[in-house]
């Protein structure tokens, strides 16, 4: 047995019905994806992983750049009095802040955070760089790591430290402000289905939900296998709360001096954890294929030499009609199986099978990740059959996803029944809210749900007359999502 | 006058010849690329210097890949025992941590460093990950930030943290990290020479210039208009040592147990700053065409409302036929001269202006940033031109660097002459050393100059009979470069 096949044997994955958070750690180690790092709650992502996220990257990337903004770098420290300015937000980060307190040798004068998130620090900057209307609006985009120590850490959802991107603007007006924010929350929609193969929920945080030091934060929220709601994304109206704090004012076309408004908005490493959590199944992680690094695997199978040579050099004749997708020729000197697990382990969404009978009768087999199903077809209409397979698996993992989370969101009228659900049945529960906090903190209490989000539908159902609250009983004023969260 | 022109009346540039240091900073705030932060030491990298770091990024990252090498993401903390396992490693960067000493509210355990340079965290990993001489070569490319505490910060050459790329890999022979090494040295070369124009020194460190825990530190090195030298990347024979600290074994193909031989190489946004020096001039910085984020500004010139409409549709003409140039059509109502002003600043490579009597007779007119001059050509040979202009001024910028490099390098033979040339000329001094320490430190301490590299010339210079040390008369073992230096 040579070393790869002896490690083949020692990955094994449990059951998502037996124990969904082992199966995900197992998954992940079986698609080499990431790992714990030495420092507590951080993580090592492997190659596989990183490409991933690279892939996430360039889409989001090109989307803002698109619409009109600009990346740019600001430090990782930040010094503490900063934070402090605004209240509210030097309250809910505080907790799970990493402090620098010596440095080059010295007891610094000083702390430093390192950044958690970055409003502070990019405002600072912001006050210098806007003066008149003409600078308005700023659009920026940084990616970069944070640091938000984490005690329960779980790999790409919660780590002490993780890679995402946070967009930063200002705007001379309210209206202005919040049209970007629905503009990056519809970004992050469509990434987040069109790209991920997640149907997501958009809608509005409650107060105790939203970002700290926020008028208002929106949301993407998905379902996970476990029926557990993951938030995806966010963007935030930050109003002109930060603006007053950090003195980022301009000259409106009257030669009055006024506060900028501003938004942020984000998306994280988190994302890898929310695609393995939706498409995922027992034999490994399922990538949606325009996300994927690697399409397609191609893998030849011989006996003898000469059937070696004949199946590698159709494999690399067909591949050739496919250079539009990314692909492997996979020819290690490994049994069939095993090589057909591996790329299984990887969710590489297409597998391409081709023997010696396959050569001679100019014929491929293709094997779909997302169902197993197996095609047999001619050599000659390769490339479109490949094209025709890309599209159908991408548009089936967000089907059955989105048909997975309709069939876990249910309309709850009583608070026995919503107990029952949250027990025995888990998802989204759609019900009446008074929007009172102390009920909210009650219900979190008793049940673990949280108000995952007031969803904006475009049925205008919260425009209908509301009835009383499933908790209290008081009068609703919402009709929301509720949720066992991430 | 508007806001955009009153700014404009404000920026001022110091001549280089006057003062250095100053232009050197001049031309970084006209040209908008960075700023001091907040954090002392610490730089914003503003959209536009960010935009030439993506640029960079996405020639060496392709160059990368394509010689088989990874992306992956390691923890930006790092436990301070992990440092202290190697020992040169940590008495190398000892004096330029930054310690985070306390997170999520109480004091660490144990100390945790922000990663100066991540050999040690990331070789923690390698012991996990390699097995059998089947895993090698390992070889992984990490961009991320680092932070190195600095006393006197200089905006993009030495700020506390900066961005950078480090690329790390595992071997199972000596002779292979070597050849790893050369390669990577040579990837550097390639892409400093052919993408930022600058002429390139190849070459090894002296002992106590070499990187902390290494065998040996192969460099690239270039020549600032201030006739300082720059190192601009450097690629590391780490030979076992961390192997041996880190415990990175593998069992050979005779199933004995090994310790890899591994190498580090990395690339910084210090380069942003070798091309501002080596190319910029009076006027602003130049941006080699081919890392340049706008390679072309088109500037359409008006005086009536009809004119304007006309030379705008001309301009737009004309940018249909350069869609594989990155260019900007700079149609904001303000003063012709101011338009140019900018570009220039920005170091723009060409600009194109279209007038009114231009229109009529079917012309544009073509400024080349390099040498400022002006170029009438016919609209029907826009794109020919465009293109011939841009290999023009991307060779021109290498050849004139390279002629003041040639001009500023000169051979010395004795210390009287040494100590004229490093105080009334500077440059590279071509000279004889003995290879020892002290005798290196006594010219530093003397001259500020420091052993660049001992380089590896093609004409085998360095296998000739060698004379006496230039400044300790001892026998000399090596034909070195000295130079002040960043």
């Amino acid at each position: 047995m040579t070393t790869d096949e002896k490690k083949e044997t020692k990955i094994k994955i449990v059951k998502r019905s037996e124990d969904f958070s082992r199966w995900y750690l197992d998954v992940i180690t079986a698609a080499d994806l990431a790992d714990y790092a030495p420092v507590k709650g951080c993580m090592v992502i492997k190659p596989y992983g990183y490409a991933i996220w690279e892939n996430i990257q360039k889409v989001l990337d090109s989307m803002f750049k698109a619409t009109g903004h600009k990346n740019a770098y600001f430090p990782v420290f930040i010094p503490e009095s900063f934070l402090r300015r605004e209240a509210e937000h030097v309250e809910g980060f505080s907790p799970e802040l990493a402090v620098v307190t010596h440095a080059g040798g010295k007891k610094l004068e000083e702390n430093l955070v390192v950044r958690p998130t970055s409003e502070t620090i990019i405002y600072s900057s912001f006050a210098k760089w806007i003066h008149s209307w003409r600078d308005l609006p700023l659009l920026i985009n940084q990616w970069c790591n944070v640091v938000r120590w984490e005690m329960r850490p779980r790999l790409f959802l919660r780590t002490t430290e993780f890679l995402w991107q946070e967009g930063h603007t200002a705007h001379t007006t309210h209206e202005e402000a919040q049209e970007e924010v629905a503009r990056m929350l519809e970004i992050y929609r469509n990434f987040v289905e069109n790209y991920l193969a997640i149907p997501a929920i958009v809608g509005k945080k409650s107060e105790s939900e939203k970002f700290a030091g926020a008028l208002e934060t929106s949301t993407i929220e998905g379902l996970m296998q476990d029926k557990k709601a993951l938030q995806c994304g966010t963007s935030h109206d930050l109003g002109q709360n930060f603006a007053k704090v950090f003195g980022v004012k301009f000259l409106n076309k009257d030669g009055n001096e006024q506060y900028v408004w501003q938004t942020s908005w984000g998306m994280s490493t988190r994302l890898i954890g929310a695609l393995i959590m939706v498409h995922g199944d027992d034999k490994g992680i399922i990538v949606p294929p325009r996300i994927a690094p690697t399409c397609i695997a191609i893998v030849p199978i011989w006996k003898s030499n000469e059937e070696k040579v004949k199946t590698i050099g159709v494999t690399k004749k067909l591949a050739k009609t496919i250079s539009n997708f990314s692909f492997v020729i996979d020819d290690r000197d490994l049994r069939p199986a095993w090589r057909y697990y591996e790329w299984e382990r990887k969710g590489v969404p297409i597998r391409v099978e081709v023997g010696p009978r396959d050569v001679e009768n100019n014929q491929a087999v293709l094997v779909r990740r997302d169902t197993g199903e197996k095609i047999m077809i001619s050599q000659d209409e390769f490339a479109a059959r490949i094209t025709e397979m890309f599209e159908s698996i991408q548009q089936n993992l967000y089907d059955r996803a989105k048909q997975f989370r309709d069939e876990n969101t249910r309309d709850v009228k009583s608070w026995d029944e919503f107990q029952k659900v949250v027990e025995h049945q888990g998802g989204f529960i759609r019900a009446e809210w008074c929007g009172l906090a102390e009920c909210e903190a009650e219900i979190k209490e008793i049940t673990k749900a949280t108000v995952r989000c007031i969803p904006f539908e475009k049925d205008e159902k919260q425009n209908e007359k509301h009835g009383i609250c499933v908790h209290c009983g008081k009068t609703s004023r919402y009709r929301v999502l509720f949720a066992q969260a991430y």
